[in-house]
């Protein structure tokens, strides 16, 4: 398959390595031409059937292209749509952009309708970050076990989401079936939420010397991700500002909850219940895998699998089943 | 120095072979008798210089100790104050819980007056937690750099202080001065209320097995200490109630403030200006250590060091310096 990737960071760096090893060509494109360098640079040294190529705009990265991939920072999208929209790109669309609701509308906004129709669009997220950032800290086995949410929702043909399944799952990753707004309300719990979390713990503790330099392991974990940038925590938990709403007045409610178990007479009878919940989901997870079965590749079957929080290894050649698996709880 | 140490777990287990290692005379105690066949084999397998004894009563750790170290949950201590007052120990104890007022207390209320009399005591903490807990997990090295805060309270002699501070000094550590409740109001904000959060974050997931699936780096660090023993949590966190509420309310206050941030015309701008402050703590610490300073062996000075975020590293033979580190922030 021709494949263009547009941006070339962490996630789009290690897409196209990994995407070239498996034998697709490969075209990619960033704004910052310091980095389509670096990425030519990288090419050049790969043995000859695992380059990727570099263009210097979106016109030609996506003149040849079926499919497109997006992955570029939410703030980034809409000048690349427009680009994508001149050049005149009718193929397959995905993106990697970790809010789902927003890049949906952004998509069809430009590029549905009878002015500039493309052949679809396959909303995606791989739940793949790590502390480095930019093209020289891609690998092409970042995705090796990761979970990747592909969106199914109503008007994504199946067709072209079992496509974009096909290559992710070829790359090692658990494609998750899940509409869109199923994505972005647990994206919000698991992701946008703990960046907020640890943004006030670790601001709770500014003002107190002490504290900084008694601060340990707790702390380490609990503020580790308060250390992303500002403009992207902002980007991810305002691109999602509804779903995160909800996700945080819930933690919130809990916290109240500790802060009445510890007006209790007995506050360490109190908050012990307390705690129990949290300490029983941490020690089940993550959940182990169960048993592989061959799932029906139907929009609701794959649907209600993504719900019941399995994942997607492989698509059938036929593209009539999927590999499924469900997780089992360890508790 | 002949000392005694009460409960041999991570704690215990690592004391017991920091100061053998460092050619103290050491007698340790555990109420369990698996877990003292377990010491005891191991200290057969130290070289003679670096050997411990395991003693079955804590009348018996205790009659020829000059320093007594509790390291015993906070839910084992009244019992163990209440053999060592029948054992008429006289001598210097000090402690290594999480909490320091209710230890504190409980000291005071059976081991000071005329009926037993002891020499003094002086409570202690060190910051050096670890995911594996028991003798087993013990390490000789697990203080090397760590923070211990020594309590500096009215009432607790400074020859005392010093006397605790030399001996934890020479196992690396850095030694911490402040106020019981200075350290408590501290730990509730760097480590009791991460513990509330980190169980809030995970029950907050635990009906949604789709965010389970996608669950990964910030949900995993977020919720690490979750795992951590809901009665320890408890024992902690209730057993510093007062001060947990205060650093709850303000973290719960944080995050209303993000709430309302996501409910602005442009949340975008709203959250990345909220999430500034908890960046540029988490980017600033933890902070460099300075140069060495020789302070006095004040009270008011050490305690005006450790308010500043200082520590001491070692104590003058006379006694009427230390060497302190204030540390300088690295923003």
């Amino acid at each position: 398959m021709n494949i263009a990737v547009i941006g070339l960071g962490l996630i789009g760096g290690s897409l196209i390595r990994a995407l070239a090893a498996r034998g697709h060509r490969v075209l990619g494109f960033d704004a910052d031409p310091a980095v389509r360098a670096t990425a030519r640079d990288a090419a050049a040294r790969m043995p000859a059937t695992g380059r990727w190529q570099v263009t210097a705009t979106i016109r030609d990265v996506a003149a040849d292209a079926d499919l497109v991939v997006l992955a570029v920072p939410l703030p980034a999208l809409h000048n690349v749509l427009d680009a994508l929209v001149a050049s005149g790109f009718h193929g397959l669309i995905t993106d990697v952009t970790s809010v789902k609701g927003q890049v949906r509308d952004a998509v069809a906004t430009r590029l549905t309708g009878a002015a500039n129709p493309v052949a679809g669009f396959v909303g995606g997220h791989p739940m793949a970050g790590r502390e480095a950032s930019g093209f020289a800290s891609g690998d092409a086995a970042l995705f090796t076990g990761c979970a990747w949410v592909l969106c199914l929702d109503e008007g994504v043909g199946l067709d072209d989401w079992l496509t974009v399944a096909e290559l992710i799952t070829e790359l090692g990753a658990r494609v998750v079936p899940a509409t869109t707004e199923e994505h972005d309300r647990a994206v919000a719990a698991i992701s946008h939420v703990p960046h907020l979390m640890a943004s006030a713990l670790a601001a709770n503790a500014a003002e107190d010397l002490l504290a900084l330099t008694l601060a340990a392991g707790s702390f380490r974990d609990g503020t580790r991700v308060a250390a992303t940038r500002p403009e992207l925590v902002a980007a991810m938990c305002g691109g999602n500002a509804e779903a995160v709403k909800l996700a945080l007045a819930h933690v919130i409610q809990r916290l109240d909850g500790a802060m009445q178990a510890l007006e209790e007479r007995d506050p360490v009878k109190a908050v012990r219940a307390w705690a129990a919940e949290g300490h029983a989901t941490r020690g089940a997870w993550p959940p182990d895998p169960g048993r592989p079965e061959e799932v029906p590749a139907h929009v609701e079957t794959l649907l209600r699998l993504g719900r019941a929080g399995g994942w997607v290894t492989t698509v059938a050649p036929d593209r009539r089943t999927v590999t499924g698996f469900l997780p089992v709880s360890n508790a």
